[in-house]
């Protein structure tokens, strides 16, 4: 599908900016950026806007102006990073969307236009969206939220096409998603429930037999009672996004790093075949620790990748699915008590699957770093001696005799903000990076992250939500500094003290978020308790009222 | 420190109760049985008593006697299964022992007796341990019941050895744990905290500046600052469990299925080479799924291995720490409401792992099984079409068109109860069973099992608990047909009849939830609903008070 040319380029090149062109047969460097450096398309801002919002040291914060309107009323706040990059790498991406059945109504791809996006359109009022689901699409709403690392360039694309993947995977299922009265057929094309009800009490009475089984060697005519997996339309959605996820991950090898510049034509007929260059930023390690290979000269990168983290709300059908591939987090605040709705993808959190696959796949290694943790790094004179470590079984450590293998560098190492894979990468899930190596090494990161979100869904529609009730999605800029108690209590505080029928409150109370993250920086330094960092980095912040949910036709 | 006699015997033999026996060169068939088939010791049932409780229509329920008494005045229930084996495959065990220093202080392993036994001794008492804890050693609680799978041998064995394995690796780290206002050493023999503070202040601004590292390669001289972490006391308690575990799976491979039958010497020497014979029983599959190697004949097993799940709890210097390895189940039940203190594994909860593994190493899967998941066997008709189905990186379900590949049998096949890996074994954690096959294969089931537990800690002397404050520890035939709040109403219900002041209450509510569970089964017949399995499965059950944790010295 995708038309790859290849061409000898520079890793990085400035013109992050650069205007429209018409050129066909340019050279990479030449060519535009299709989706060039910007903030977030909702917030409108001019060319000299987005110039100014780039002061490390004022960090304006920049807010949802009172004519926009983002669906359900959703507030939003961003600020950029106090000069750990020179751009800011959060991007974010918010639409009313209207899935429609494929052209043909076939179950193979095409590439007929699918969707119709509806951008700032409040419950898709204005635009006869109703009719129109009615008719033979459905509707969804879609925020997210996206973290670049190394580079600013994969999460500008990723905003601008994550949501055409996870609409493509729904197209496939879009009949069996809107007949909710049936259970999704097992095989396509099956009526969801043909099994004669007398067949399926012999297979309950097989079962109680122990007899229950699916038959011998493959090619041979079925002769026995099938036990079959009932699957929920919930499932299927989870499921597309999922595989929304991987599809964008893999579209991110053939865009960001082949540097494929065909132009394409209209995006809406799915054709990913992008344009775009990597932008040039400022390597700031976070106070990383030094590696065998690492490269610490903030003129480059550690290998040529980039990658962004995600999180990524679908609101389907009364329900809202919280996708997180990263360190960003939701919480939703119900009467002013919390409920986590995502979990944060960290070195630590995932030290044992890394470990795992570093065990079970040495080469992977590269015979530099050992799949052991150790507290610090070991020491010659340490050899023969007894020190804490940690295997891919251990929740706990233990003392083991150090051997000369243990002095190559941990596979995992640091603490909290400060922990690393090969001591290069400071995440373990999210889109792109297929190419990052370990500096000066043909060591690959890639084996070790995953793009593979935690989908944690949420039936909005069995509860009922007052105007003070509310999601919030914030990238780790803001959870690095306050915890989720206290974003409650300052979001529960603000709303409190606004009219509830204010639109704007939301991202006022937004606002107020990241001025309080941003506050603790200059409060407490660069440093702060627990080893965090402090609110150095970029953060973006939404505040989603629930209530509009309710009230979604 | 094994010696292995490797002896050609039968697979499966008779003479489970077999008397002692002085013979040093025996074949292993002669032998006598080190540790035989047994009802919990502390039950002190006679061997009459014993044969009579194998009753597998009656199912008379087994309780600790009056007179006797397990620490914390834990009480105690039990019942065999309704048919399934011939002999209760559950084992338990609950002691008191005291951890002391090893001989000479040295922490290489020694043959010196290094533990005491305290069987059936509350607190303690009566044996002067409060002196002798307040000298060298340290006190502890142990709990643990014992899951048999495909017989009954290595739950009698796991019963008797595992907590000697806990101890051992205990002894590692006394003097560690006795000294609670240090922090354990990262390297054993430093100084707990021998870092000069200085060099820690330039540690931290060595960090803020980013450069906190270790040096390069191995064996140049440390130039600059490390960042060390830090572990806890609690964590080291957990890494001794965890290595626990290990070890005792271990030293199941070289009993269980090398038939090791030199007669050790007292256990008390840490010798794990023991002798037994594995026991004979009924194979009962449960309505598993019929696989393509799958015996079904109720002579034979599946393979030739063994194992058992485990769920054990330490209590330790103020801390309760519970260890699963299986699907057995702990809660807390603190004024009514239940606190879950371990998670069940299963072929469905560690669907993930195993599907990643078979990914990664395919040859394990023997070119029979397919790593991917269906909702039900595909047959060769529907290649082409297409079917629903989760990969590894899936928790949602998706379609995808049916390949030839597909045809294979499911790594990870059925549901609930039925769930098996590889057609064979419903269980993906516990010790033991390294030999076991694909029935008529060459295929491996051992690398998809795990012997790891999962700890989770209860800080108990942290909280206030009255006498109707419990821990229940069952194994899966309990939880099988009651849920976390059934078990809650019934003991809280059950226990606010009783005095308070009688210690034998806990044993009556463990007796008064045994019956429940087992009435389940009479009532509903074989199936019930959720397609869960009756009762019909082994049940043991502890009722242990909290409030004599927060008594002890």
């Amino acid at each position: 599908m995708l038309t790859r040319v290849k061409s000898a380029v520079a890793s990085f090149m400035g013109g992050i900016m650069a205007g429209a062109s018409n050129g066909d047969n340019l050279s990479a460097s030449d060519l535009p950026l299709k989706f060039p450096y910007m903030r977030p398309e909702f917030l409108g801002l001019s060319q000299d806007e987005i110039e100014c919002s780039a002061d490390h040291i004022a960090r304006p914060i920049l807010i949802l102006k009172e004519t926009k309107r983002l669906p359900w009323a959703t507030g939003y706040a961003e600020v950029i990073n106090a000069g750990k990059s020179s751009l800011n790498e959060d991007q974010a991406c918010c639409e009313v969307v209207l899935v429609k059945k494929k052209a043909g109504g076939s179950s193979t791809p095409n590439k007929t236009p699918t969707s119709k996006r509806r951008s700032s359109l409040p419950n898709g009022e204005g635009l006869g969206l109703r009719e129109n689901s009615d008719l033979d699409g459905l509707v969804l709403q879609y925020w997210a939220l996206f973290d670049g690392h190394a580079g600013s360039g994969a999460a500008v694309v990723a905003s601008k096409l994550l949501q055409h993947h996870i609409v493509e995977q729904l197209q496939d299922i879009l009949e069996i998603l809107r007949n909710s009265a049936l259970l999704p057929p097992t095989c396509m094309g099956e009526e969801p429930n043909s099994t004669p009800v007398s067949q399926r009490a012999l297979t309950r009475a097989a079962s109680l037999r122990g007899a229950a089984g699916a038959p011998g060697s493959p090619g041979t005519p079925p002769t026995r009672f099938f036990s079959e997996k009932k699957v929920q339309h919930e499932s299927l959605v989870i499921g597309a996004i999922e595989n929304a996820f991987k599809e964008m991950s893999d579209a991110c090898v053939n865009t960001l790093n082949q540097m494929v510049c065909r132009r394409s034509g209209s995006y809406t007929e799915l054709d990913l075949t992008v344009c775009f260059r990597i932008c040039p930023v400022v390597q700031w390690t976070g106070g990383g620790v030094e590696a065998p290979h690492e490269s610490r000269d903030s003129s480059g990168l550690p290998g040529q990748g980039q990658m962004h983290r995600s999180l990524v709300v679908v609101f389907l059908l009364g329900k809202l699915y919280v996708a997180n591939a990263g360190d960003s987090r939701a919480i939703i605040i119900r009467r002013g008590e919390v409920v986590p709705m995502s979990t944060e993808f960290t070195p630590e959190s995932e030290r044992q699957r890394l470990q795992f696959l570093g065990f079970m796949q040495p080469h992977l290694l590269g015979n530099e770093f050992t799949h052991l943790e150790f507290p610090r790094r070991v020491q010659r004179k340490e050899v023969g001696k007894r020190m804490l470590y940690r295997d891919f079984t251990m929740n706990g450590w233990a003392y083991k005799t150090i051997e000369d293998g243990d002095l190559k560098f941990p596979l995992i190492y640091g603490e909290g903000k400060k922990a690393r894979v090969m001591a290069t990468i400071g995440v373990t899930r999210g889109l792109g990076d297929h190419d990052l190596k370990v500096h000066d090494s043909n060591i690959y990161i890639k084996p070790f992250l995953s793009c593979c979100p935690e989908v944690k869904v949420y039936p909005l529609t069995q509860y009922e939500h007052g105007p003070d009730d509310v999601l919030v999605l914030g990238t780790d800029g803001l959870w690095d500094v306050l915890s989720n108690e206290e974003v409650a209590e300052a979001v529960t505080g603000f709303l409190a003290n606004c009219d509830p029928d204010d639109l704007h409150r939301y991202t006022m109370a937004a606002q107020d978020l990241v001025m309080r993250a941003r506050g603790v920086l200059r409060d407490r330094g660069w440093r702060i308790s627990n080893d965090r960092l402090g609110s150095g980095d970029d953060i973006s912040v939404y505040i989603i009222p629930l209530l509009y949910g309710n009230r979604q036709p």
